[in-house]
């Protein structure tokens, strides 16, 4: 179980309770794993949560049944809670939850639910007696999700923290010789050391050519005097996601290398700068993204200069470049939003760079989470 | 990427196009990752598959060209491959290349494809001069998983030897007064170390009556004198997942662990001793829980006996119970299946047992893959 105190959830359960008389729904089936973190607590893998003006109708199988039971009483007991066990299918259940209320209008999260499970819900339903309408929505506890609260905001500031002390002593692990692989192992034990229930990605170690890729996977390649490589780690702490990424040279930097890294530096500095409440993403992007353009590596910067942070390692709000086929709603950013600012620039059979930070906006500006030094380490 | 050879690929896609001719349909929309992966052997995060009688169609963004362009010429390209470069939205480009080829039926892979994606693609092609039904299916590349390949059964062969070592290893990480969370990052150490890319699942530690626990997750209690601790723990090795569990004493066994004990390890080696070619599933099941049963052990067996092993942790088939609402179709075990045999007992506020092995079905009976002894450990 994660920790949110009983009243945050409570808080978190009239925000979509709210929704629910928005859309004139009688409920909402809640069936993506982190809202139901959200708005339960529930770390396991299995549950799916029918959320109506009076309850929190909680469906799961023997298997997790102790661990909600021990939740009660505690400072961090989901609020309402009505557990339904569940033996066999967990839709079968639900279908029969649903046709049970006297409901006529039930919300499902349809970014969620696949075409099958939705076909044979309505199957199920059109069989019942009393008719049952699935109403699909998109995003109702994703966008609550996307301002923290309180007890979201001392994690993440928590896990910042921590991460940033992993990353200080992560130069020490980069030496000619070691393979990534290697690399990444020893950063992954040290992430789980500062406490980290697990990684929250799979590390990125790139040395030379590599860190050209900026999705590259660690391989046996041996790190090499000269090398600039690209470290991006990040850990999971109370379930609340952090990243962080910073580039290193072995060995003395070249006038080139020195160049490129100061141009990521500044367009991460920056974008860090454009940053206050009520500001659009996408000048935000843009703030990193002119600063490499003036630098002529505007073609070498492919991907968008940041993703929200929570349960999630990749949510909302992205901040990326404004492009006629990508969703341009909800374009200012709001305080008690956390994302990360990660410019890179990648230059095929070169080698790359990146940097990257945490950030919270606050009701003034900004609050950098992450807060190892940014300057070029050469080993 | 992973390293299935060409002519294993290309065979998987045979197979998928004799499934094209029987839905009557021009092309397969493949969005499930897992499948993408056996078809192809990408190992990223973003792609989509267009498999049609001719070529397959392989959507993705430029974070990924480079990894695709690599193997070309290489022992594990993949066959007929072209690819289709996405700048923006993934089912844009998949509308157009739908809309573009005179096509008028195209099925996609319904459990996995959300409502959401579902209908933005009817609308996009609706508005498309070309008409095109899309077409849902189920479970098409799943079942073709289901039984592995040559290659398949030779990589399980060798993740399953490398976890056999790991596990001969772990009882020295068991000792009292460390955390269960200790113990579990030690273990993570030793598969990363053994050659595997990372851990298939989060390593279960579960000692004293947190062994009850089928799910639990390690915490910060101190492993103590007389705990009996469930370790359950895997690996992914080239793409492909194992996972193995034993059940150690710390101290002495008293007699009721003792009788506990042999009563799960009774059913472990009768489940294994059950499969064989054209066996039900079911039988398997029963041949475990029914031993658990004479024991009085019935009740405190909760969970299904085994779990298909491969690119997912979790696939076909499910060693289950028969019961009226699992779906009984695909009954009988065949030649090629690997799946895990692991029946437990949990008796709340006491502790629990598990024991698991994982089984390949041959010609002739069963391979255990996963070869460390099961004899009860005192340490």
């Amino acid at each position: 179980m994660s920790h949110a105190p009983t009243a945050a959830l409570k808080r978190r359960h009239n925000v979509i309770q709210d929704a629910l008389e928005t859309h004139r729904v009688d409920a909402l089936v809640i069936t993506a794993l982190p809202n139901i973190l959200y708005l339960t607590n529930f770390t396991g893998s299995s549950a799916i949560v029918v959320l109506s003006a009076d309850r929190l109708r909680f469906l799961t199988d023997s298997r997790y049944l102790t661990v909600v039971d021990e939740t009660r009483g505690r400072a961090y007991e989901c609020p309402g809670l009505e557990v339904v066990t569940v033996e066999g299918s967990y839709d079968a259940k639900l279908a029969e939850v649903l046709a049970g209320q006297g409901w006529t209008r039930v919300a499902f999260e349809a970014t969620d639910l696949t075409v099958s499970r939705h076909a044979w819900l309505i199957s199920k339903l059109a069989a019942a007696s009393q008719v049952v309408d699935l109403v699909p929505t998109e995003g109702v506890v994703e966008r609550a999700r996307v301002v923290k609260d309180e007890y979201e905001i001392a994690t993440l500031r928590e896990a910042g923290r921590r991460l940033s002390r992993v990353a200080d002593e992560v130069p020490n692990e980069v030496k000619a010789g070691r393979t990534e692989r290697e690399v990444a192992m020893a950063i992954d034990s040290r992430i789980r050391e500062a406490g980290f229930s697990r990684t929250a990605f799979d590390t990125i170690v790139a040395g030379g050519p590599n860190a050209a890729l900026p999705h590259a996977r660690p391989g046996e390649r041996k790190l090499a005097e000269g090398d600039l490589v690209v470290l991006d780690f990040g850990g999971v702490y109370d379930s609340y996601c952090v990243d962080l990424t910073r580039t290193v040279s072995i060995g003395a930097a070249s006038p080139r290398v020195r160049e490129v890294y100061e141009a990521v530096r500044l367009a991460h500095d920056r974008a860090i700068q454009a940053v206050a409440p009520g500001r659009s993403r996408f000048d935000i992007d843009a703030a990193a993204r002119r600063t490499l353009d003036e630098r002529g590596l505007g073609e070498a910067f492919g991907h968008g200069t940041g993703h929200g942070l929570g349960i999630e390692v990749h949510e909302g709000p992205r901040i990326a470049r404004r492009r006629a086929d990508v969703d341009t709603a909800d374009e200012a950013v709001q305080a008690g939003m956390v994302f990360t600012i990660e410019p890179g620039a990648y230059l095929p059979g070169w080698g790359g760079v990146r940097i990257e930070d945490d950030v919270l906006v606050t009701e003034n500006g900004v609050d950098v989470l992450t807060t190892t030094p940014t300057d070029l380490i050469e080993l």
